[in-house]
This record gives C-alpha cells, structure tokens and sequence, in this order.
C-alpha cells in the first residue's frame, strides 16, 4: 500500500500541476475572485475524482490528454460545492482540511461568487477541450460533459444536497439516506468513471462492471466518512471530529453502528475489486484506490 | 411601438413555453428545489436576453431551433446570477418585481442551490442542444456555447458583479463603472448576438456591427435603469426606487447628473441603431428593441 499512496500522491500532483496551469492565462477580473477560487482549489485536496477518471481512462488505454478538461472540470464541480456547503447558510463550518473556510477568509459575498465561478470556469474548461476534437471522439466527449453536468445537477449532487438539507433534525429512514449518500457524493464519482469508459470507448459490459465498482466505492467512502467523524483523528482530518452527532444527522453509523458500518465497507471493498476482475486489463490501481478509500484514515 | 410592445410579448411567451417544457422532465429530485428553480424563473421576466439571441439569428436567416436550448440556457444564467445578486450577503433585497426574493420564500440554502442548480441546468440544456448537430454547425454552436460561459464567467459576468461588490461604498472612476457595466450586465448581452450570427454563419463584418449594437443597447440598458431608479414608477418597477442612493451607489447619473445620463441614453440608441443599417437584412425587430431599452419605463 506504501507504493499506491506515492502513486495516488504523484497522480494528484500531475492534476495539480495541470489545474495550476488553466489559471495561468491572463484574466479580465478582479485579482479577489482568482484568488478566492484558487483558495479552496489548491486547499490539499487528494484529487480523488480526477484521478479516477484519468485512471480509468488510462486503463481502458484511451487517451488521458483528451479526457483530462474533463477531469479539471470535474474537480472545480467538486471545490464549487464544498465552498457553497460550508457557508453559514449551509453546514455553517468554519474549517476545511484544517483551513478556515472560504467565506471565513473572503467574506460571504465573495465565496458565493468563488463557488460560482468555479461551477462556471469548470464549463468553460471542459469546453476548451472540445477544440481539436471531431467524429466520434467529440461525441464520447460531450456524451461524457453531459453526464458529469447530469450528475452535478439537480438529478445529482445537487439533488443529494438539498434531499440532506431536507433530512436534517429529523429521523430518517434507510431509503432516503440511500438517495442522499447516491446523490451527493455517489454521482460525481460514477461520471467519473463513466467519463473514462466513454473516451477510452469501453464496451457496455466493461461499462457496467466500472459503474458497479464506482457506486460501491462511492457508498464506501460515504460510509468510512462517518466512521471517521466518531473514531478518526482531528489533525489527520483537519476537522473535528463528533460534527455529525452535534448536528444530529443521519449516518450510517447511527443507524446501524459502528461494527455494522465496518462490515459493510469491508463488503463494498470486496465487491469492488470482484466487479474489476473481468474486464481483463491491467486494473492494479483502481483495486487499490479501492482499498484505499475503504481503510484511509483521513 | 404599440405593435412592437405585442410583438416583443408573444416572443417572450413563446421562450416561456419552451422553458416550461424543459421542465417537464421527469426529475429525479426533491420536489422543493425545482419550484424554487421556476419560482424564480417564471417570476415574469421579460425575456430581453432569450429574444435578443433567436432574434439576432433569425433576422440572419439562422436556424431559430438549433438556437434555441442556447437561448433557453442564456435566460437560467440570468436568472440564477439575480437569485445570488439578492441574497443577504450580497445585495439583500426583498423584493425583485414585485414579488418577494428567492431566499425570502425558500430560505437563503435553498436559494444558493437553486441558483447553482440553475446555472447547471443551463449547461444541461445547451449540451442536450448538440444532440443531432454535426460538421460546422456543430463547431459554430460550440463556440456560441463558449462564448455564452465566457460571457457569464469571471471575464465576463461575475468579473462586473466583484468588481461591483469592490466598489460599494466609495467613489469610484468612470473606468471603473464602465468596466461593472459593460461585464455585469454588458457581457450577456453581447454573447446573445454572437451566438445569433453564429449559428446563422454570419460575416465577420455583420458580426462586428451587431456586437457594436449590442455593447450599446447594453450600456443604454443600464443607464435607463439608473434613471428608472430616480424617477420611475414603483408599481412598474415592481422594487423600490431610490436603492442606488441609499446605497451610496455610483451610478451613471450620480456621476453625469439626470440630464446628461439622458442625452447618453439617446446618443447610444441613435448609434445602435445606425449599427444595424448597412447589414442589409430585415433589423426591424432589433431597431424597434433598441429604442424600446432606450424609452422604457419598467
């Protein structure tokens, strides 16, 4: 596992180094809103999304140049909706990996427009990376934008997000934590891999296991989140930790306690890897991001 | 005027139809957040933004169907940029015509996520568009699409609303207040005719003299607003007026005085309206709604 993480850390450092360089252009705007969005987008996130989409792309062999505007857009979707959930209106938080939030350090007025023009320029992004393309390749491609605009939208994360604001304070049954957990994180991860099936130009088959393995991965990482809010440690998370029971959500955990909640990522990390043994190519890192997401610490 | 006044209505009922039918779609969804979506967006608007665009495309002989999901998107852009304008961390108003903000009927997180839902569901929308186009008009409409989140993005819209932000409460250049202009509200405008000669293969030159049009409609469009909030009539406007005072906000009019401000507004429609005469086809549609920006009283 020592060699996954230098990798997975090496991945996230190429996704940096390639975000790092969209914001490089010279921009008619005020220097406060570039430096707001680059604020939370280079805060130390792992770049969980966008290497599982290039990862499954390379996989599947297809082209990681084509496919990455796609998987930058998709991590400024990510960095948009953390700064918008944490605003006082929202979860009201004042930490994110161990920094002050967005509005904390920006004032509220700026980091709603920061969280905006992220979901904006995530756009913009990915639309510059249909130039150059045509035939087929073009259509994978905005097949592809359809389906992570679908999963960040109403029918997605956002979805997910207002079905949570929805639940707070009150008891709610496993059908709707299912939906919440689904939507508001499971979504983006499926395009992820979905993204990557479609410019690598995988078969249905392979298509469908890959999507299996993200819905597992993804319930897995939701459930290992709320684990971590009861047993983890405040540093490695940058966050403290009993947030969830101070707010009275729903988890996993509280629902059907911690050893139950253990077994069951410990049983989604097992699908996940049996859903990649078919596809026949060399798969190694997504079965250790697998394994990865179901026992991180952080 | 009385037949263009008619005429401008029915194009905006037949966007509003086209709108509503966007919305039929099954959604996967909490229920709360699409009607705080349509709240908003059948809040009467008059759908200057969504006509300007078909009409600029059809006046060039475009295909006014291919433009449309373009058209419709604009219109979700504009809506959700006034949604987060009002918000009580930005401009804290109550009211947007005549009936009560977003985030005073649906509570201020509600009203967050359905202007980023509305943003997303823009760029759905557009994208769903490029179903069945191919070859250059493919390439065309994907260049209106970038010129479209360029336009509403932090070079172009959310650059004016910072730029706005940064100068609340001191005196600021007329540099400064043409740049908020020409961004805030300028920015749209301009890539509703750029879509529109896009999508109908406009010549280089037809272009330059529609977006020259469209930069003064624009700013007309603004300073008409500025004067409204002097001297308008508060049941039309459907808001207070005197806000820009009370706010201590520069205006065209706080700068100029009433009298100049109006010498301007008519000065732009004369040289809008001199744009449009050489191109040689049918303006009589963009003409009428030049001079009906330029003597508004709503």
């Amino acid at each position: 596992m020592g060699d996954f993480k230098s990798d997975f850390k090496n991945k996230g450092i190429a996704i940096n180094q390639q975000l790092a360089e969209v914001f490089q252009k010279n921009m008619d705007t005020p220097e406060v809103i570039i430096e707001a969005m680059k604020y939370s987008l280079f805060a130390g996130g792992k770049r969980l999304r966008p290497v599982l989409m290039t990862e499954t792309c390379r996989a599947l062999c297809g082209d990681v140049d084509v496919i990455m505007p796609l998987a930058l857009g998709m991590e400024m979707i990510h960095t948009y909706s953390l700064i918008h959930d944490d605003l006082p209106a929202m979860d009201n938080d004042d930490l994110r990996r161990g920094k002050p939030t967005n509005h904390k350090v920006f004032g509220e007025a700026m980091a709603i427009l920061a969280g905006d023009a992220l979901l904006n320029y995530a756009v913009e992004t990915m639309l510059q990376g249909t130039q150059g393309l045509d035939g087929d390749m073009l259509s994978n491609y905005l097949a592809a934008m359809r389906i992570i605009m679908g999963a960040a939208g109403i029918s997605g994360m956002i979805g997910g997000q207002v079905a949570d604001i929805l639940s707070e304070e009150r008891v709610i049954s496993l059908q709707e934590m299912d939906y919440i957990h689904m939507h508001k994180t499971g979504a983006l991860l499926e395009a992820c891999v979905q993204s990557g099936c479609l410019i690598a130009g995988a078969e249905p088959a392979t298509q469908g296991r890959l999507i299996s393995y993200s819905q597992r991965i993804g319930l897995a990482f939701q459930i290992v989140d709320d684990i971590l809010d009861i047993e983890g440690n405040e540093a490695d998370l940058g966050k403290p930790i009993g947030s969830d029971e101070k707010n009275h959500k729903a988890t996993f955990v509280s629902l059907y306690g911690l050893d139950a909640s253990k077994l069951k990522a410990a049983e989604l990390e097992k699908e996940a890897l049996e859903m990649l043994k078919p596809i026949g190519v060399n798969t190694r890192f997504l079965e250790d991001l697998a394994s990865y997401i179901c026992h991180r610490q952080k």
